[in-house]
């Protein structure tokens, strides 16, 4: 487009009057909607340099590397998955815009590797923004499972996620399926995305055991010091930073005026979130834990994702501040009671804040967005569908990933043996260290 | 809008003809400027992560989570209470465009919750924008008053400012006030953002007393090394990155073509700022600090944040070489004539710059934007106008801060123990360590 | 535009019908357009950080500031050099659209300081995002001469390269020089930017010679650990999320719909390039090293830059996959053969792959976009031009890099005495660490 710049002009700058007659407003609301939804898909991206310094922020120095090389893998390889495979289940048959006519209320079952007719301009958008929230989906399962999964196990992991898991749960809800038809609404995926993510890690963390040290033989949690808390809130600034476009790119469409409730209702959610957990903390114990405010903000967010485009600010901020609260009591719930070791606090994050999500539909929904409305608008029955979506997410996903998790301990298997988990998975996975120039001439502890 | 795609096509893509049709010019510069507010409210939030990193940074490490913990929270508290109250103060009765008609030169007083008309799709992006712009005003005050702040003096100091001190002069610039009718203009806001943030600043960092050490018993200022400057250079970076949104932004609109000139004014201050701080240094020691060429940037973005969309390229270029002379020479007179102890330089880089930016709009605006015209083209007028801009921010700014510090010094205390100074913010604070894995088992200083 | 609230609704946001009439298409596309261009450019801007985290964490932590401080003054120095000089050879003369008629297919020659006809919104615009690609240039070679090179020769080189380098080939391929006369295609610089700067430092690193103990006597090379990994992964992480702006922005305009496929490719050829990398290293090693797999996400993109809006889907996944590979092979040849020292793998990533991805689009440009076709579509003519394309690139970037370097060694010289480099550059260049309160008062090796 640029070498020859008098092509430029002519074919993309519509300088001359002549040529801009052509451009028809149809043609300028799908610039505008390209342009939104493609910045949307970049910011999701951007999300998974967040998910990975949050956890590798949070566990040891010794498996930082690894924490990054699976989020890194996990889209790389998930993005190959899903175009190839995942696409085709989740919306084939059931986009007319992407030219699809194959595929029922189950799973969709044509597109695969954009091919047919989904090989458009927009089904190349569509597909890149929905890759992100696929990758996402994976990242969230990595936060339970680190610092004691094989990295080949990941690997293996994230293609059933990405092909299978995340696609047929979408399906149902995103692509036509038995839920949306029974009325079941998540706007950008508090279900669809973070309450899969999280009980397929509920599972994965469950069948692969907590890590060494984790527990003492009477059952009491040990802290186990994560290495760069900056990290952790670093990543939580940059997921808050991405959300904008996971939330309000889920309408697909600038002309869709709502982006900007959206795109502030996820703003208020993740302040709310901050707040609620930071005074909780400081009421209890006077210290304002910047980890678990962090945590809180990410709450929120999970919270808000599903309702984002159904509820007034007010609601928001309500539907935030209860998130932080959540993650607060569902992380001490799951540390101390199920005693599950789930070193970033996926469970209570997105399983948790993900079934609140889909539920605070059901409840604040004000009739102001395609005429969706919950109990504060008198009426009872969004609930009573939201309810519905909710436990097939558990279901599904709890179920799904059992099964994956045992398939893969029986075949490859899921942990590393119990000296490379004390070296740590940098050495014994990758053959690297975070921080190598410290490693040979030091003493310092960062290798411990 | 996802869950069922038949209605995403429908509604939100006008892929057939018949809905585009629909779809008037009016909605379509609306699409087009929603995306491009939010897109830039987007950047300014991640302006923080900015402010966050160049702040931890320049500081020690036993502190660097207490200053993560008060950008965090500034934006998150702070946006409730923009949204609660700030926001009808500064914009109430004074926007037609979001329905609120009381008001008056002084303050506005409706929009209270985003109540009442404010309840539209317009006014949640602006007000979105404009929480942003109020967390910006905040956090300049946390780099002044960091290492010994309480975190709870930091709690009530964020509220009055995101309250009353911000929205008050803002409504003033911006909101339809007495400074805007005669005339003073400051585009994205040098003085409503950045001199009130400084002074403020100024008048914290001056009651609160310089950190144990800084200063020997003759007056003479030590350097307090900081522990990370590869963070000053990325928060840096991403500051720069955030301020495209922050000036081109505050259009509020792309169909105001401006915008183009306001992106490429703001880069070339930042990089003339930078340009001259390395130049000056280097001449003076023959070393290229590295931290000096990021606030040099940052003195020329904060410079031309006020005149960007009013001034020429090669005029931003010399206001931003200007601005990085002004940070260096402003932060030795702070530190060496006035003693006061500003740890992350918020007064040289905000308050000086700040008044320098008002002021250039009065030098060097050429008549090309709104027909605002400075000495450049023959106008003394608006330098004047301009001067009342500036000498009106110093006095609020410098007095409401003055007050309220000092209303909290005499409540709940402004500073720390002593021992807790000693053994630093992020353990008497927060409870927890920046790098917690290194704390227990090592003694390499990092704990001082 | 925000002061007077009045003013901005009437000017700019177009609320009322009778100023939205008068808004023509025209000036709606350019509103579109100006926004994604604009957004690109701050896209682009970001993948400067990236760079600077890519390239100081695979340094030693003793040269980690002087490579922040080498990128943050090549986008200072250089946007005020390509602002002044470059922009007026690259493209004046060529370019209607900025009113600049005086040029010819080797050299442009009006519109120097942005003057004359160039004094307008668009080009304004345009030269923001032109900017960024010259940034990118110098960026690439300062990956090859890092931990050895003065300052002052990088300021040198940095004006050089900004000034005369980058813009003539430029003007060549894109300027409407006799490149693109005789259909060389190159979409976003696979050849213009990445073979350029590759080459360039492929004479620069040749010439500086290698880093004191990287090679032994019998010439075989000592691996020197980095500092920070995490850091190579995080800056890889941002140059992806940048890189969607250099290659879908480099339509210049959204209305050019071909945006999403261009987003697409660029994301399907990172995630090759990673997925191929991995899968090469685990067959060999069993071990998933993250730099090589990051390196080969980079690869992947360099690739897809000059393609992007050529090829399908499909073909930008085994341009990835190959890329990945061919980084890979180039690293081993460039170390272990040619035994010239690029510390962050400069030549390996962008002079390899760039010369790739030019004759990529003559192979796999399926006539989708602007009739480019290529071998897959039974075109030979393509494949023949743009290895004329390429082995330019190879001749003048090495050609003037050789000069230009070897001027510099016979002015001011190239390369720190031997004493500086072994104490490292951050002290004797820049006269400060990077992490400096630990090196007082701990001896943990950090400023070995």
């Amino acid at each position: 487009m640029r070498y020859t710049i008098y092509y430029l002009i002519t074919l993309a700058f519509f300088i001359t009057p002549v040529r801009a007659a052509d451009f028809s407003n149809n043609d300028f609301a799908q610039s505008i909607n390209f342009t939104w939804l493609l910045v949307a898909a970049f910011l999701v991206f951007f999300m998974q340099v967040g998910f990975a310094m949050l956890g590798a922020g949070i566990i040891r120095v010794k498996n930082s590397l690894n924490f990054f090389t699976m989020i890194f893998m996990d889209f790389s390889l998930g993005a190959l998955a899903f175009w190839a495979v995942g696409f085709a289940l989740m919306f084939g048959g059931s986009n007319p815009s992407i030219g699809l006519d194959l595929g029922n209320t189950l799973v969709g079952y044509s597109g695969f590797l954009l091919s047919g007719q989904a090989n458009d301009n927009y089904s190349a958008g569509f597909l890149l923004f929905q890759i992100m929230f696929a990758a996402a989906a994976v990242s969230i399962v990595a936060c339970a499972v680190v610092e004691r999964l094989k990295f080949r196990a990941y690997l293996m992991y994230t293609l059933a996620v990405t092909m299978i898991i995340y696609p047929i749960y979408g399906h149902w809800i995103w692509g036509g399926g038995w839920l949306s038809q029974i009325g079941v609404r998540d706007f950008a995926g508090s279900g669809a995305v973070h309450a899969v993510g999280g009980f397929v890690a509920l599972a994965g963390a469950y069948l692969i055991g907590p890590r060494l040290g984790k527990y003492d033989k009477d059952g009491k949690p040990n802290v186990i010091p994560g290495h760069d808390i900056t990290y952790i809130v670093i990543g939580t600034f940059i997921l808050i930073f991405g959300w904008f476009g996971f939330n309000a790119g889920s309408t697909l469409a600038a002309t869709d005026l709502r982006i900007s409730v959206i795109a502030l209702n996820t703003f208020m959610a993740a302040a709310a979130g901050a707040t609620s957990a930071c005074f909780l903390l400081m009421s209890k114990s006077g210290k304002a834990d910047i980890t678990m405010i962090c945590n809180g903000a990410l709450g929120g967010l999970v919270a808000i994702t599903g309702p984002s485009a159904y509820v007034a600010p007010w609601a928001a901020v309500l539907i935030g501040l209860i998130g932080g609260i959540i993650f607060v009591k569902a992380y001490w719930f799951v540390e101390w009671k199920l005693r599950i070791d789930d070193p970033v606090g996926a469970i209570a994050c997105h399983a948790a804040n993900g079934i609140w999500g889909l539920l605070a539909v059901g409840i604040f929904a004000d009739g102001t967005y395609q005429g969706v409305t919950g109990l504060i608008a008198g009426n009872t029955n969004q609930l009573y569908v939201q309810s519905i979506g909710a436990i097939t997410a558990i279901v599904w996903a709890f179920g799904t990933g059992y099964i994956l998790f045992s398939f893969i301990d029986h075949t490859i298997g899921l942990r590393v043996k119990p000296e490379q988990e004390l070296q740590g998975l940098d050495i014994s996975e990758h053959g690297i260290s975070a921080y190598p120039e410290f490693t040979s001439n030091t003493r310092d502890g960062r290798q411990q």
